[in-house]
């Protein structure tokens, strides 16, 4: 008997772009050593979600679990990834979020450590700015934040919510840790996922040209 | 009954041609966040193009369209990209072009912003020279314009007439954007792409090395 | 009549998970020029690792032989690598141990020349440092022993037995030469060789961008 | 009737050979826009050579073609590659030399300009050393010549026999062009260019880091 609080058609779907899409971040090497996390709306409460600790590069559709928007596990023996709560935060706060994309590149990596000091990496003048939803322009420059890194995941999210609080947002850097990205669905979210890795390498290579 | 003002069976040729290269040069990571664009002369009034914002790693010869050389849609409900005038400029300009390729990688993106206050990249006495078509010997200079980005095409467009008015050239670049490369056909552009890249590539090593 | 001093369907099995591996880390070009050598735990007394010399993206089953854990080839006709003994000292002295891996990459390889003569690289404040089995947080610090290299492999095996005592290691490096990292499993083994490969990388960016 | 100077066989065999490395060797990335050309010994006067021009990661075996050690086409139309005479003057000179490898790596165009002045690349200390067929240790140094760069291919051949009378090379390099390489087969020619290729990223990388 169907008990389920969600659609499984809907999750077997989701779990199949969850898997191809996951697949394709770990052969770009963004997802060292069992790293990252992607997820998508499921519905109005509920998300799917890759299980912790999972080889990105052999993900398969039982490696995708799902949450309810305070990422706790639903109808599944499971357990979520300690970052869970990141991703459903953004679901229930903004209804026109679809997918959540976690990502663990070098680049990423690195430039959040090398601008961990001032808070922020200032991408500015690039064609590819246009690559984030509503703009239309390269001449502008956004902000993306750069958090201190810590396991308590509760305080990570209440920092997050500040900074949504007092900035229209596509993603943001923890020290030492990586990228969360996120859009409207999965093609938006890797469009902007895509756009912050190119641009912040570009960030990091004209620094070393220009020392 | 057809009407078409160009042959659908050359173009669907075309679209074949530009599906394969696309989605090479995406693999390369040469077409970030949906960007770039590829073009190839259909005839002497009509190129066909990509459409503007499509995944390039995932193109279809649906996402093909036709262009006439004043950069208007013709037979179809496609929107073409805003840069469509920087191919067709060249094929209503020189009957001997047949293929231009516009991409954005990284390697591209930063050495346009490094040599944007000079306004051109200097590549001299790399064996590599010999791929530009016309060049016989490794003992010359060549200087790749880096034009300022604007999001007004025409005036774009007007820049790059001047520039072909006082030189050959391969190919320029433009700041913070990317490359346009072109040849006479898909082979020769990918010819001319491939080296401006590599070329590109060891310039900015070498800066690094020599710092 | 079957006398094999080990189960021939254990090393079947083994043969097959390293040849998997070793051709995908070859892909990486972690292998270069026929370098590096991977084994597998087979019983309380052997382990079954790569034949020396072979290209190690085109190794077959038959390019994996079984040593006992003095190094010395065992019902074969092979000649064992004389980096061997380095791999069977972790199984004799550790029975947890199922798993070494020793590769050659570009950053492994920098990493170790660059801080030789400190003896160490440190690896602090990481979100991948998770990935070592055992770690709970990223507010750590590790020091990943460089060794001197040298052709006389036991007294290099003495030096490994040396640090062994006195710290819990999951990799060490070789100057000039290149890494060793092991685990309870494959998928354990390869998790650290990922995350030393990833941070190792990441250590040398921040060293040229700091500069 | 058969009456072709060398065996046909054989140079089928050879064509094979050299199209599968070929691709090989362009997927990585080292045969930009046409550059490079591979060959094989046919026998004690004939050498099969890749044809000028081609794009080397589509390469089939027509565009394989038969010379002989002055460089000059046998039984075939094709047109050589200028540079074949610094293939077939190894294997004139060198019974045992069966395979040449010309390649154009960024990490070869790189090293070969930076270290055109001193006239060599040192490569010193390097358990990769190893590769190269004849040493035993890492304990030791080689160094790969830079040649100036010429469009005279006997002029570029003459100094090449200067070299190869002084001392034992596996390889030298061409400022702003590329590396040669070679060995008895096909297999020791490719773990030559692999540690070339490797031992010189790691010199530019190094010098970058101790800048």
């Amino acid at each position: 008997m169907q008990t389920l609080p969600y659609d499984p058609s809907r999750l077997a779907q989701c779990a199949a772009e969850i898997v191809a899409a996951t697949r394709e971040l770990a052969a770009l090497g963004w997802t060292p050593a069992t790293s990252s996390n992607f997820s998508l709306r499921l519905d109005d409460r509920h998300a799917a979600i890759t299980v912790s600790g999972r080889d990105k590069g052999r993900l398969g559709a039982d490696d995708v679990m799902v949450v309810d928007f305070q990422g706790q596990p639903v109808a599944t023996a499971h357990r979520p990834s300690a970052e869970t709560l990141l991703h459903t935060q953004l679901y229930a706060r903004f209804p026109e979020v679809g997918c959540v994309l976690h990502t663990h590149s070098r680049v990423q990596t690195v430039a959040s450590r090398l601008f961990a000091g001032r808070g922020h990496v200032r991408l500015e003048g690039y064609e590819l700015l246009k690559a984030f939803a509503g703009n239309q322009t390269h001449e502008m420059a956004i902000d993306v934040p750069v958090l201190a890194n810590t396991q308590d995941m509760p305080a990570l999210a209440a920092q997050v919510e500040t900074l949504l609080d007092a900035q229209c947002l596509w993603g943001y850097l923890i020290d030492g840790h990586g990228l969360y990205a996120w859009g409207r669905d999965m093609a938006q979210a890797r469009r902007h996922l895509d756009a912050f890795e190119f641009l912040f390498a570009c960030e990091l290579d004209l620094r070393t040209l220009r020392q």
